[in-house]
């Protein structure tokens, strides 16, 4: 019981932490965004589709992370 | 029980620090929204949108760890 | 016994970390927003209206965990 | 009584930590308030408006998660 | 008695831990209180009534965190 | 029981580091061409090879990252 | 005795800590109110009075805590 | 078990710890090369064969850890 | 004797912290009143005066927080 | 048993901590590469020469450092 | 015996965070000192005058908690 | 065994920890060498001295440390 | 055995956190003095002296700490 | 047994410490004195006596501490 305990925690810790990882991502990408956009509106769109392409990409780490951790938290 | 006071732990935790990612990460965001839109007040709209894209984005993971800390707290 | 403790433990730190993501989160975006009003005063009802849509967001979130610890508190 | 310990540990680290939320946000706000204040005094009304209404969302969550100190500590 | 030792050192915890976020909350404030009192010396007033708002906030915060500890350190 | 679950543990927080580590990364980079893009909207796509190539060298070493995670999580 | 050893170690960190926060705070506020100073030498006094309500604020807090950590030394 | 267990923990850690390293470097290099190929977009391949040789060495220490992990997670 | 080399532990802990807590808050404040004197020669005595009555403060707190080590250690 | 567990954990960690290391160093020498070519595009091989002769110190401790794990992971 | 080993424990790790305190204090006072003088030579004096009075005030700090660091370790 | 398995736990975090203070060591200095070659090419040779001196003391003082990581390594 | 085991851990940890303080005070000094030197080169004796004096203040510190250490050490 | 093996851990650690603690002093210095030569050339042989001066108190410690767990780890 003890270990499927370990295990509880490291779901509860890990879904937190990849919640940091995507807020710092994703949180610093569209900050950059919404700055560039404020400062050449006409570039609305080339800067939003590099956002929402590297967004994509933490989104993808992120919920793989999540699911490893519904994984345990399953268990 | 030691081993369920191990997710609960976790999911106290866990709840905790999906707050920070999603505070960090939002609050980045929404953060440079405003200055954008106290520096070109025209560009409101499109700095909206790409705000609630961002912000849609880190919600979602930050709720997927939510709920991860609720199916622990429920245990 | 020990478990329903660390279920306390939990409870206590996760209440913790969630108001400092929702000082960290609103902080930032209103120390932005009352940046911009003072730059931009015409600007004021949209820099606060973008600074209310992601404010709740985080608020969301923040009492989500909050309800998590009280579960937990409440064991 | 271990048990009841952990909850007491608990209820005092999570106390100290909702203050650091709380002094980190409001402090952040009324910091940026103030310097906003001294660049436009005649936008005092108005920032003075944004700063009381971020902090109160903060204060709310502060004292939620004081409060489930409290519940901790008294059990 | 071990339970009644978590609490004391919660208690000493929380305590050391509420000083600092009183004092990064209030000292952020004061601090750019008295820059923006040297930039604007007219504004001085308003600055002071905003900066004692915010304070009394992060004040009532702290104050509540460290009774919580009181009563843990007189349990 | 006690060995496996410690593996449980590792699965879960080494995801969730992992999901900070391609956020940092990821989000630095994506950060950095969002501004270019805006500065200099004609030299997007060069920007973006450039994004891309190094976002795929992080995500590579993210994503055996979190095959390692899995398969400590499936033990 | 081991609970008490551990209200001992509570009062030490706690003083520590407290000594921390007082330093952060007041050094914030008399930092700024040394340049302010330097930058407007006609406005010492008003500067001068911002930074000593401000520190009796923090001070007190301070105080509060190093009392509490007395508290648990003496036991 | 007890032992390998804690090669298995360690197995999670260091690959979590080991994407934060490469995130930070990689990321590091590559928001300098996109800024810098915004500011100089003549010198692109110059700029991008810095980057590629810097991010393979980091890469290749990176890939070094990773295969340590992967040893202890297959123990 | 466990208990009272948990005070101990505490005694050097919390010695330590004060002296961080004391370097920080009237570094800080000195180094503020080193450049203002180089940048305004005749204001000298007044930030001179400022520094000393906010360092008093935090030696004040210091040393409290350094005799109840001492009160520590001679247990 | 116990003991060899305790080896790979540390090897585990040492292994990231160590790609930790190199990415902060090397990650930073080439972010500052990659700024100066962009400033300085004629001075490009002078540059790239510094680099990769401090690339080269920083990836031999490294590498040193990842060949202990190995030695401690294949106990 | 236990007990005195974690007062020596703290003894050791206090004297390395008091040497901290005093880095930090002591370092940052005297670099703003070097650039003050670099920037106003004729200030020398007093720039050096305030130095000393801050730095002995922290160093006063710091040898307090040198010595209970030394009263732990004679134990 | 126990004791020999702490010693290869301090073995592995040395080793990463000595890479991480020659990767921020090495890194700070050529990163600024990297940049004063861009803006003074003509310097190029006093500068890359400096370095080289330098980051010869802190890659003595490094391979010192992983040498004694061997040591405990190898026991 | 235990407790003389301890010291030996608060020894090298002492030992290794006393380099820590030493080399950020006087690499801050020193840093200082070397931009003091390069931007006004005929004030160096005054720069100088200046570093010398406040590195002594620090160094006597981290002596003193490690010959605490080394106290640690031989027992 | 054990006693020696925290000493061995306190060793590994401490060596790594005192590498970081080096690496950040020295290193801080030298990034100082390269751009300062990039800005002065003339007064590079200044510099670089300042430079060395400082260097040598941290070298000094630095050894020190690396003695130290030598000594700890040749138990």
């Amino acid at each position: 019981m003890e270990g499927i305990g370990l295990g509880y925690l490291g779901a509860g810790l890990g879904a937190g932490l990849a919640v940091i990882g995507a807020g710092l991502g994703i949180g610093n990408i569209a900050a950059s965004a919404a700055e560039g956009t404020a400062r050449q509106p006409e570039a609305t769109s080339d800067i939003r589709t590099t956002m929402i392409i590297a967004a994509a990409l933490i989104e993808g780490v992120a919920l793989f992370g999540e699911v490893i951790c519904v994984l345990l938290a399953l268990k």
